[in-house]
């Protein structure tokens, strides 16, 4: 019997996940234009030099610096224009004194040449001639054969979430496939008869899309009668097939509260937590069933979702390899506010950003758990220390986005 | 012709541009699993009180807060336990006095019972039989019947971006589908003899996963020659399957800058913005063509992504009947920089976050506008107004995130 809690401050609640979730290791190969929002699994090394050779950054005339030193208004210089030069044309093409290429973006120099005069200082004698009056000098406007990547040089780095731009490099470096590290299957099973009415729970399909916003994959295992045996036979049949089982429900103290005795039932089982300091969600509990991770949130919603973000977040993340943290959002209160503070926990409040500052300016919406309005209605949620009692007009404090921006730090 | 450039602040340029733009009205009505990101077109109405009847918010016993006046540790008071309520059941108990329920949290209260005793508070005599010893208040523990939702109330305004939560809520209230609206399909051709040697170019991968990271719909036009004809032709025939063309490269001055030319050979056509005063990106034009947006943005990468950020993303987001604004972070510069600026444009730079602390330290990143690098390295861009040459240490600065936050208002 595991009906009492055992409440710890979620921080350690989270250490202690963390601890038993190992990442996932294998990995796959997959087209690069499907690899936006993966996990990069090896590093991209350059294997050439980017630009391969000297490169013209201007539309203008390929020449030597030397052969402009004595241009003036006073005393315009004439260079021979030899021929043309296309962007990332593989040429053998050379000057000698007194001659210039015509020379577009992205053109690679010709031998002799070292600086670029754009094609605005320049004027057309005619066809074969142009005429200067301003010295150049050493590689101006000229991008140097590896200044963007040396050969050999790693662009992206092993744990990297793969964005557009990578796509961009990959592609331009002829990558035209990518090994990332497999997703998360997470298996989401809510229960409660009450719940069977329909195919599946409302909080089943909320989970499940959140689980796909953080790039895991969700599956639908459906909904568990307040039955012990149904319960574990469910578990045992989601374990099976996921790397992490969330259950939504039935895990606080209340006689129709089975999961966690289902859980303890279970061959290989262990409690990790049994409730956390935080409301709502002190209900949330973890588990390991032999090797297996279960996360049990509690039902009503502002609970349910409290208790994703605060233990399966984090879990799904370090799951898939997914080193980013959640970037909080500095905001001021709009006004003062009392908060009902169960002793000695946290409390998460809901926070609707009503004007968008330099500093947000966010009101708090506060109600029963039971209660969607506050999400509904807002942008996510703010923790407030046990002990604190009120919220002053203008207080800073930190908005948990329900999307927050996750700050990858690209492998480093 | 329209070689010469005529540019304006990016600030109005923008203006200019979404002055020019209808946003799609076209409905479409979907499952509303696949629904989030999606942006709203109709309000979602709550046609019921929610919740539907006064409701438990505890596991507890259901009773006429009266019959506990009395009650206290020198007279502890006995009631009847009538039966049990479980959550949601629909049902037509009632109680007289000393009577109570046994109820679980969703529960719906009995005729009679105005409040709810939590299953801590009390002693269990027998079967039949609790003892309480302290007096409970009116509505204590008790959700009202529509205290979340009232009936009629608008719950989801058209227009919001559809999250998790909403379709927690959508599926209990019993709506399957919703409509939306449709997403804009963006076709996106680069132009460059250079390009040829694939059947794409790496900056149309990056554009068309940038689109759909913003919720629409990209369709890869290949490549087009540096020969007016093959522009003007696949313009043409883009423009006839889109809501709107963004075009890549051939957009500066040069000779091979083909594109505003031939937008401008086109039948119906006029140019609305030529030229940006913000680099990278400064040749970032627009123009309609019958009827129809087309941006054109330059090839240089650095260019390419500043000139998509600043009027290619508000441009998606209002075709998309997307309300939502790009939330920019706080952050404060490493160390001091001196910014070439080429006066009197802004200058955009890149800034990659080193520091996660309060306000995030940022490292600013610049480079030729054909390097990679940058922006591979760093989390987003800057802009530097005109005339400012330099940046302290410490400074405060707003980074513009490559995949920001959108602040959504919900549809207010």
């Amino acid at each position: 019997m595991v009906k009492g809690f055992r409440y710890i401050p979620p921080e350690k609640a989270l250490e202690e996940v963390l601890k038993h979730i190992q990442s996932i290791n294998e990995v796959e190969e997959i087209p690069i234009l499907n690899s936006v929002g993966r996990i990069l699994a090896e590093d991209i090394i350059v294997k050439e030099d980017i630009p391969p050779r000297d490169t013209s950054h201007f539309d203008g005339y390929a020449a030597n610096y030397e052969d402009t030193l004595n241009a003036s208004y006073e005393n315009p210089v004439r260079l021979k224009i030899k021929g043309d030069i296309a962007p990332n044309e593989v040429h053998n093409y050379e000057i000698s004194k007194g001659e210039v290429y015509r020379i577009s973006t992205g053109g690679y120099l010709p031998k002799g040449a070292n600086t670029i005069i754009p094609v605005e200082a320049v004027r057309v004698l005619d066809k074969e001639t142009i005429q200067i009056t301003r010295k150049s000098k050493p590689m101006e406007h000229v991008i140097k054969c590896g200044e963007d990547y040396k050969s050999g040089e790693i662009a992206l780095k092993i744990g990297r979430i793969i964005r557009p731009v990578d796509i961009d490099l990959m592609a331009y470096i002829k990558i035209k496939r990518v090994k990332v590290y497999r997703k998360p299957v997470i298996a989401v099973l809510a229960v409660g008869d009450e719940l069977i009415i329909e195919e599946t729970s409302p909080h089943t399909y909320m989970i499940m899309k959140l689980i796909e916003e953080f790039g895991a994959t969700p599956i639908d295992m459906g909904i568990a009668k307040d039955d012990n045996m149904d319960i574990m036979y469910k578990i045992g049949k989601s374990l099976k097939i996921c790397d992490l089982l969330i259950t939504i429900g039935g895990c606080s103290v209340g006689e129709m509260d089975l999961v966690p005795d289902a859980v303890m039932s279970m061959p290989k089982s262990k409690i990790i937590v049994r409730g956390i300091m935080r409301v709502p969600g002190r209900q949330t509990s973890f588990a390991i069933v032999d090797g297996k991770p279960i996360l049990m949130l509690p039902g009503l919603i502002q609970s349910t979702i409290i208790g994703f973000y605060t233990l399966g977040l984090p879990l799904i993340l370090k799951l898939s390899n997914n080193n980013a943290k959640p970037m909080k959002l500095k905001v001021k209160s709009f006004r003062e506010i009392i908060i009902e503070n169960m002793l000695p926990f946290e409390r998460a409040v809901f926070g609707r950003i009503i004007e968008l500052k330099e500093t947000p300016i966010v009101e708090i919406l506060t109600g029963k758990s039971l209660l969607r309005r506050m999400m509904i209605d807002s942008h996510g949620f703010i923790v407030i220390p046990p002990f604190k009692n009120a919220i002053n007009k203008g207080e800073d404090l930190e908005l948990n986005l329900f999307k927050p921006n996750l700050y990858d730090n690209y492998g480093d």
